[in-house]
């Protein structure tokens, strides 16, 4: 926190849409911020004044208690006020369009609006029609920057960088907004991703994003310096993209065994949570010392303190 | 601010239930103050210590995202300590009167409750049950002060003054807190009253709270300096008060060409939201630039500021 | 609060689960230190920075609004930052054990877990998994301390003491862990304690817990000093527990004209809320001087700030 007040903080973004808008620099200048902010989760007093007299606006319109709490979190050890507008039903939503909702928002001086939705895109269609800065907390399919932030800055407290490392992401890709923003983000710091998964579940010119492609567990874990197994939505397999899952379990659930077999001795092992345990990972995978799921948790609170106080930073055009 | 500070507060109300009860001089009192509050939300710290070690309860019975965040925003933009107790179906509630309800509210030792309830008279019951200052978020087909309140504030800050004005308030009048109370204020302003909608909307003897009735569009749009139209709830067709939502639209809907044929030309438009576009009024309506819908919610929270600092003065009986 | 910080305080459990694994003098603390706290709730400003700068997750797994209040009014009092989490459908336990909810909010930095949990042993199961402070709210049907704690405190303040008073326990025994959490504390206080209800309500060998079991009001109420009048829950006689309502009114339903006729004339009246008035407890017995029902909410503030307070004294194994 010292060495943060003593920097001159330039940041020229109003929002947080997505890692593509990002440049190497912005994703590296968030990944040191956040360095500053881990340590004030640590201390007795974890609250700073950064942000006192802001009002952030949790407006989350798909469900979500982990990124929810993350972000509360967040924004209060910043001393900011918080306002909390949930679910599809609320009335602000009534017969308003998502403009409507927006300008609203910002009509009541909101300094910050998070934002989940379930529809790709709204962030940034949001985002144009607010002056308030906005971050982007998962839309649709498509981004979900602060989970990828997180995952890159807990890779890089383990292996001290990410330039150079291969990075294998595994399971649904096609359906995967963590996986998106991921591929994107190592890509921009240097890393090499090798996505896997069962065929139905990878989509189509994948690779054109910059990454191998396998549908073999056994080459995802060859060689990875830290792989993300991402949760299995149980429900894709009702929609006839999976035979079973005892079959998904077998081909590409990760276990001791496989990491044995297969992986490098000290691989990093995250998983962006709820993990199924048993299915996209074993018991034991979750729980092995390699194992940094819990830390991908405590380092989500430091990235979006981070992503906050930077976007403080936005003069204006 | 500084002003407000200067100045001798003189304030003899427990309670804002509905501004039936208020005198004149009470209302312009709360409009005054109001005009200190809407300052704060302009500044980059949007805080004032003035109600630091309060609590505020926020009792919303009936569903409401964008009158509950804009009343929570107020408060703690003053700083009050906020718990929030929302849902017909809380615990609270189970076997419970609203006398039992309102007791143990209070025996929490609550400053201020804020009501919203389906039925009409709830906040005057509660009130008398209770030594806590209540606040009237809209109590069934009765009263919804607050939301008179911000108009009449909105009109003022568009026009100067609020005497001598022609108001007009079109839709379904009948199901309508909003034009009760705003008939109310506006008559004890000096403003000269005139609502509109089908009949079948309109309540019998109406015309006894002191304004003029027209059925006509036209007549209301004539001469007047602000309109306020209301928002037209669907289940009022299914319930066969109106004939069909088309007929609705154009007998009643607020239109351009219906202004530019009929209306003053800087008459300004006000709307309580949420907008059903392109029912009681058309998008471009909406959009234009004599609407100040969305200048109504940023003073909504000035107003609601205002009537928190006045009643944290009542002394008691 | 003076004379709190002069004293030097010790205490040694990292939790509060239950009044079974508190000794007598660990109890006569939590109540002498909610005398403390008792008193900041009746200033003007009513809030103390005594845990400024600590996060309270508030895990209501089961509904309940009365309690969540009065916990989450505790811990604004005292300056802590609160998160809510609530709702058995929350995404955080979707394909989720217990552990990994508590090693999640763990990884948070949370510094206390207030649980409400409908499984008996949730709260201990939970406690083991984290080194946050944890407050059992209510875990099934084993106990619920902070509700016992007010009761004792609630006595005390009433009658001055409670060792050697007869308290009598009055209702649905068998479902209740605040008849437990009551005997265990009153037990350890050396008060002793009677409990009555039907026989279909009550639990088997119940006696061994240290109370005298009868199935007469009249008994109950007789050389009661006090009396803790249970909320009946009506889904009992749907399952077969109770041949009917009306028949459990006229047998236990506490009355004025049974307290006068059978009870002392100073008996302290408790309930722990909400009442179903003319069901367990008449409305005149509600509204009763001599019921204490009200102080009881008031209380229940304190003590829980109390507790909060002292478990952030606990430091560790």
């Amino acid at each position: 926190m010292e060495k943060l007040k003593k920097k001159k903080i330039i940041w020229t973004k109003k929002d947080l849409l997505g890692l593509e808008d990002l440049s190497k620099e912005e994703i590296k200048l968030i990944l040191e911020t956040a360095e500053s902010f881990k340590e004030i989760s640590e201390r007795t007093i974890k609250k700073v004044p950064t942000l006192r007299g802001k009002t952030i606006a949790h407006l989350f319109l798909e469900p979500s208690t982990r990124t929810r709490v993350s972000f509360e979190l967040a924004a209060k050890r910043l001393s900011a006020d918080t306002i909390g507008i949930s679910g599809t039903s609320s009335s602000i939503l009534k017969g308003e369009t998502l403009r409507d909702t927006a300008q609203n928002i910002e009509a009541m001086k909101v300094d910050m609006i998070i934002l989940r939705h379930s529809a790709s895109g709204a962030a940034h269609k949001l985002a144009k029609e607010v002056s308030s800065g906005l971050i982007n907390a998962g839309d649709g399919f498509h981004e979900h920057p602060t989970q990828a932030l997180l995952d890159m800055f807990t890779i890089k407290q383990k292996l001290g960088k990410i330039e150079g490392l291969n990075v294998s992401i595994i399971g649904d890709i096609a359906h995967s907004r963590v996986a998106r923003s991921n591929i994107i983000g190592l890509n921009k710091l240097g890393a090499k991703v090798t996505v896997c998964g069962p065929k139905s579940l990878m989509p189509l010119k994948i690779e054109q994003m910059g990454c191998k492609v396998t549908y073999s567990l056994k080459e995802a874990l060859k060689g990875a310096d830290a792989i993300n197994v991402l949760r299995l939505q149980k429900e894709r397999q009702k929609r006839g993209l999976l035979p079973t899952i005892r079959e998904y379990v077998e081909e590409y659930g990760v276990t001791i065994p496989k990491i044995d077999k297969y992986a490098k001795k000290n691989i990093v092992i995250m998983h962006p949570g709820p993990i199924n345990r048993g299915i996209e990972m074993s018991q034991e995978v979750a729980d092995d010392p390699r194992s940094v799921i819990l830390e991908q948790v405590t380092n989500g609170i430091a990235v979006r303190m981070a992503v906050m106080f930077l976007l403080s930073h936005y003069k204006g055009k």
